[in-house]
């Protein structure tokens, strides 16, 4: 049976509210997630909240219901509360109708199998949530195998990466690792490495993308390094006829990654 | 010659911090933009700010000295300030080297010529700022002829628009209108409407898409609405392999813009 929270001073909601925050998400091992719709998508992935907080008034929906019995079977607590804590939980004046918290996860690199997928997405130093989480609900939509952080990127847990994800964080392994971790690994297999770079005349299209492809995107702001545009084994540029001389990061791989795709399902 | 300001309470500092809120905006006919990438972009494309404020220490910067010097030209006033006032005026910890202050602009739909461009984009209901923003320098790259937008979308002139932009704002013409206004403009010359849909299986790479074309992107929680839907030439899915039933707003515009930018780039 749920329990219900209705005051501001208890010193759960105060803890909860605290994961806003990458400090107190590192020492607990623990993130937010919010809106019905990312937390059913959650639900499905198997991944469920430790807490579950939901308002009295969404308490029949049938995907609340769902939420709050399959949160409970796992040993989860589900907390029956009010529009405002659900507000101040998640920092939104709308807040959705609930708000998990779930343990921090992710595969190390070592767990993940490239036979099992046509294109994987890297990613180094990014530094928008709202990119992170855009490039993972592409990542979901291309069929990508996973996401890979490399060195100092965006917290892939943080509030806004979880709701721009749109519940793609649950479905699509993250990897944070290192580029010294990374290459060795990358070489150690079959695979290509695609960069995308401003700074070459090789039109993305032009190139046939064999499985696995690794694509790899660098900083929003000065793009990836010397050194490893180095290793890539293709650089590639997207066209671009505008005054501007770069894309949106989270664009730029979405573009990117429907070039392979529609090369592999167009055989 | 500058004018200096240095204090926190002069009241144009209190005005201009104001335009971060819509309603000031509206009330002045003025926005703000910040960052000399985005301002020199302004600068080249002929836009430039009534009111130009830089840090003392950014002042023999070229870049700024083009800025000042340009904006003493027009008639608008640049003002020596420091980095705590920029700060406040960007509301950023780490604010750029330069603030400007422009005022709205906007071609009506009877401004636009459609024979000047292949790709057209069209949003109805946008509600995210950085999507909007994200979309102009997506227009930009494909070499859009501008971006409409229908009924009630989120302001073009929000400091998180301007800033996702990345100076498109300045470069891609973006017209405010309605639907009711929109349709019989549309149908007064040549071009096809194209419709981003979930709800058919029209894929997205098998139409030839002649200029001129307009792509319709809905809003972001709901699609378009049915009417819409039924006056589009044609509704096209950009296929999705994983769990997740749609992609970011600003993500599938311009995987849609591409295509068609593919199409006619390869004759």
């Amino acid at each position: 049976m749920p329990r219900e929270i209705t005051a501001f001073s208890n010193p759960l909601i105060k803890r909860v509210r605290q994961l806003r925050e990458k400090r107190h998400r590192k020492e607990e091992g623990l993130f937010l997630a919010e809106g019905l719709r990312i937390l059913t998508e959650a639900r499905e992935a198997g991944r469920l909240p430790e807490f579950l907080f939901f308002a009295r008034d969404n308490a029949h929906h049938p995907l609340v219901r769902a939420l709050v019995a399959d949160t409970e079977a796992a040993g989860g607590d589900a907390i029956e509360t009010n529009a405002d804590i659900l507000s101040k939980l998640s920092g939104k004046d709308n807040p959705g109708a609930v708000v998990g918290v779930y343990p921090e996860f992710g595969p190390a690199l070592d767990d993940l199998d490239r036979s099992t997928a046509p294109i994987w997405l890297v990613a180094e130093r990014l530094r928008d949530p709202g990119n992170l989480g855009t490039i993972l609900r592409t990542g979901d939509a291309t069929g990508a195998g996973g996401l890979i952080l490399i060195d100092d990127c965006v917290d892939p847990f943080s509030v806004e990466a979880v709701r721009a994800s749109m519940g793609a964080l649950f479905t699509v392994p993250v990897v944070r690792t290192s580029w010294d971790a990374f290459q060795p690994w990358l070489r150690s297999g079959p695979g290509q490495l695609v960069g995308l770079s401003l700074d070459t005349d090789h039109d993305y299209q032009v190139p046939r993308y064999d499985a696995p492809t690794f694509l790899l995107t660098g900083n929003e702001a000065q793009g990836m390094p010397d050194f490893m545009a180095a290793e890539c084994d293709l650089l590639v540029k997207i066209p671009m006829l505008g005054k501007a001389d770069s894309l949106n990061a989270a664009v730029a791989t979405a573009v990117m990654a429907y070039e392979v795709l529609n090369q592999q399902r167009c055989g």
